[in-house]
């Protein structure tokens, strides 16, 4: 970790910067494939799964039988972990249901808003090096609860054209049963434009390396919505001298063994606890199997000393972190004017790991500082919201006049007279 | 209107088509101007201005004694409806604020999501034909009441570099001060990126021509996030023998205003409805200052008859109308059936521009389809939503084997350690 001492403020923008990707060709690349998939369906799916996944599938849809044969795969320590886990994340993602409430906004004019859930939404689970089964929880588990009608996954084969047991195992779990093994862009894109097999859908949500990202950019530009952009994964530590620095360490390089791309800051006004978070990550460094990529990660990583507890506040607050520990002593105080986060553990206690799994809150997360703008995946990110309203006569003898006079001056005469004509006519009841 | 008698249900998804719009080209032209925006900053925006509307200003600033002039040029009328419509607006989105609700998901596992505002937001007003001072009360007053606190309001300057006094006067009035005289493509740049003058934003509102959307879509792509894209308004009109022509007529006509790319669509069971509806029409458009756009509107609108309600509702759920009208007998019931729409308008003295200006409700919403998947402006929009979980000892203790075993299942042992570190200084406590 590269140790920056009380920096000025101006240099923040500089220091807090995350490492850019280039992506001209990226984009080229990912448009191309897009386009072959609206075009040319599940032809281009399977020829794009044959050249990307390198299997040639007959068909990529999962059968029951692979359904319940992953069930026997999956232990049955592990079986009810996801258990425990998928119930914490239902109670904390059900506490997120909105009620309504009519408001009488003038008298006779009653407004309401409704949360509806999205009819058809894609999930993308990622293959690659994990088998990243926690995700389907994190996405299924509140689609389910919004009540979304038609849930696709969507996930890659490996060479054997088979997905690992405990992301099926998961997915049927809670109730998940249309899964297609398409991974990439292409996936992507059928979600996007539909193919004969794979249903359009109306959002698309789910994690995916720089490719998938660009995709799901893309489509959101046809009209198609996504959770959120996803960069590279990220931790924020804000920590004093009650911190204990193996839990600072560990927390850094459970975040650091995710890629090489990872960003992990440790920000501190008490630069007595750098060294023995140092003791404790070199330390520790050496029994994680993941050692070379979290390695390079912390070759990109940042300890920062400032000045006093509320600068610690400033810049993270200005860094925007995908995840922020605290641990300090007023963690509870500081948690409270924490305002660009995606998600925050406060206390020795509550490490990254416990969101990224059990502890009930969602880990898909706004990363690359999208959290000054963005939410992370949470029961409305399945729902939208319709607005509605009911006048009565009453209600528009009394607004009708504002509205006439509003629209006149807009130069709108049209709104005016839909006023107009129903004043009219009361009038004349 | 084209009358489409008891279409089949394999007929629907080319009869609800919109118009689509070509964009190869806007797309190219709209990067070159934010790639232009992005390097050169202000000079760029004096040069887009001077070439797009025709002025030439040293000074986009809007001053204090420009907003002291608008205030004397907008009438009292005007002025007092301005303010009861942002009363009305404030009461409803007032309502949309969520409780924190702390749920414990394992014994010692505390989780609860609290919104958070936006620091800085930018809100873009169209100039055009129609001074929509509207809109600065439909975007200015939830960015307000959430707390945002700095929001930007750009405006495209007329020939003179001037803008319309009741935009300047309604921003005042509900207290935005930063105000620039800037449009177009060039606005959504220098909002997005920030130049000497205009700030970076973290979102970016509001509505626009084509090439405003294209560039809201494409800076979307980059880091700032956007309300919606934004197509041409509809509506679409559920009615029975119970509705009045002549308000249906007038609800078509306000909307066919806007544009001649406008949708308007008018579902019905109740054939006999048709020829009255019509008659009003033409009736009604003899009057109408903006006659000839709304002939233009009309000629790609349809009429659709179907056989029951249950039809009426899917059609219209399939169409996911921007604003959708209910004048039937059991309107009521009916709205409860809606799952895809942006703002509904229940009954016969509910008329659409009741919420495009006073009834509390917000007008900037999903076109094009797009409410399928997304929700219009509303209190949270200028939010986001940060998780936040705080794990006492017994809290780890309970869940840190589940984080552990699931971890391990992921091959992320940097993960498992996370809790393995805690649960082992638990133990030697």
């Amino acid at each position: 970790m590269k140790i920056i001492k009380y920096p000025e403020r101006k240099e923040w923008i500089d220091i807090l910067k995350r490492p850019s990707l280039g992506d001209e060709l990226v984009n080229e690349n990912v448009l191309e494939v897009l386009n072959e998939v609206r075009k040319k369906g599940d032809l281009a799916i399977k020829h794009f799964t044959q050249k990307f996944d390198k299997v040639d599938l007959q068909n990529f849809v999962v059968s029951k039988a692979e359904l319940d044969e992953a069930s026997d795969l999956v232990d049955s320590t592990l079986k009810k972990c996801i258990e425990i886990a998928r119930q914490n994340i239902e109670k904390f993602h059900s506490s997120q249901n909105s009620v309504r409430k009519v408001v009488e906004t003038t008298p006779g004019v009653f407004c309401w808003q409704k949360s509806v859930a999205i009819d058809t939404v894609g999930l993308y689970i990622p293959g690659g090096t994990a088998p990243l089964f926690s995700t389907v929880l994190m996405l299924g588990v509140p689609a389910k609860l919004a009540g979304c009608k038609r849930i696709v996954l969507c996930t890659p084969p490996n060479k054997e054209g088979k997905v690992h047991p405990a992301i099926l195992y998961t997915a049927k779990a809670i109730g998940l049963t249309e899964i297609y093994k398409v991974g990439g862009i292409q996936s992507i894109g059928a979600m996007a434009f539909g193919t004969e097999t794979i249903p359009k859908v109306a959002k698309i949500f789910g994690p995916g390396n720089l490719y998938v990202t660009a995709a799901k950019q893309m489509i959101g530009m046809q009209g198609v919505a996504i959770d959120m952009p996803a960069g590279p994964s990220e931790v924020a530590i804000l920590a004093d001298k009650t911190c204990n620095p193996a839990f600072i360490a560990a927390d850094l390089l459970s975040q650091a063994e995710h890629g090489p791309d990872s960003q992990v800051l440790l920000i501190t006004c008490e630069e007595s606890i750098i060294a023995p978070v140092q003791e404790q990550l070199d330390l520790q460094l050496q029994n994680l199997p993941r050692k070379d990529i979290a390695i390079k990660a912390l070759e990109n990583s940042k300890a920062i000393i400032v000045k006093s507890i509320s600068e610690m506040l400033e810049i993270v607050n200005e860094y925007a972190p995908e995840h922020l520990i605290i641990a300090t002593d007023q963690a509870m105080e500081m948690a409270e004017q924490v305002s660009n986060a995606g998600s925050v553990f406060i206390g020795n206690y509550s490490p990254e790991s416990a969101g990224d799994y059990a502890s009930g809150t969602n880990h898909a997360l706004p990363t690359a500082g999208y959290a000054k703008g963005y939410s992370g995946v949470n029961l409305d990110s399945f729902m939208k919201k319709i607005s509605f309203q009911q006048i009565s006569k009453y209600g528009i003898f009394n607004i009708g006049p504002i509205i006439e006079k509003m629209a006149e001056a807009e130069d709108l005469l049209g709104h005016k007279y839909a006023a107009t004509v129903r004043l009219k006519s009361i009038a004349n009841d």
